[in-house]
């Protein structure tokens, strides 16, 4: 299993469309066969700061995600939103099994 | 519900022994009735970096964790593995629904 942290920094104006966009991805992410989980938190302290936390079942399913239509019209849309570029954070899971996420 | 991050940077020659105290905190962690998720994930390109997800289902969890005994002693145990202070940044959940954490 595959545990990626994508940071994003929005622009102030477009955080509610930024959530909006990604609710819509996630919604169709986790129906793919490779993601175990696609969950999009807000940092508290600051509202313009989000994390994407994708957990893929197997090696290949990161590729698959983006070869998605879901995928590349959220890529698309949220382009423009961005204050700062993205980044992305690679883990490997520990607890609990992996069955459990 | 509210969602922790906590960074941790691990001294190398500590890695085994922090993976193993934090497991056994972890487990017991999970068994609070205010404590809906417990991860524990190690960074990739950095094994001396870790991620704990802590999900909290209510406003008091967070206080009633740090009044258990699996906590203390995982907090004394870990202590002198730290390379530098832990972070810890808070998070609103957004998706999916809190029941699916």
């Amino acid at each position: 299993m595959l545990i990626v942290h994508v940071h994003v920094h929005v622009r102030a104006e477009a955080v509610e469309a930024f959530i909006d966009a990604t609710l819509t991805n996630a919604r169709a992410s986790v129906q793919e066969p490779g993601i175990a989980r696609f969950d999009l938190i807000q940092q508290t302290d600051d509202p313009q700061r989000f994390l994407l936390q994708e957990v893929y079942r197997t090696p290949g399913a990161p590729a698959a995600h983006k070869e998605t239509a879901h995928y590349a019209l959220w890529r698309d849309t949220v382009a423009p939103m961005m204050a700062s570029p993205r980044t992305a954070v690679r883990y490997e899971n520990l607890f609990p099994e992996d069955a459990r996420w």
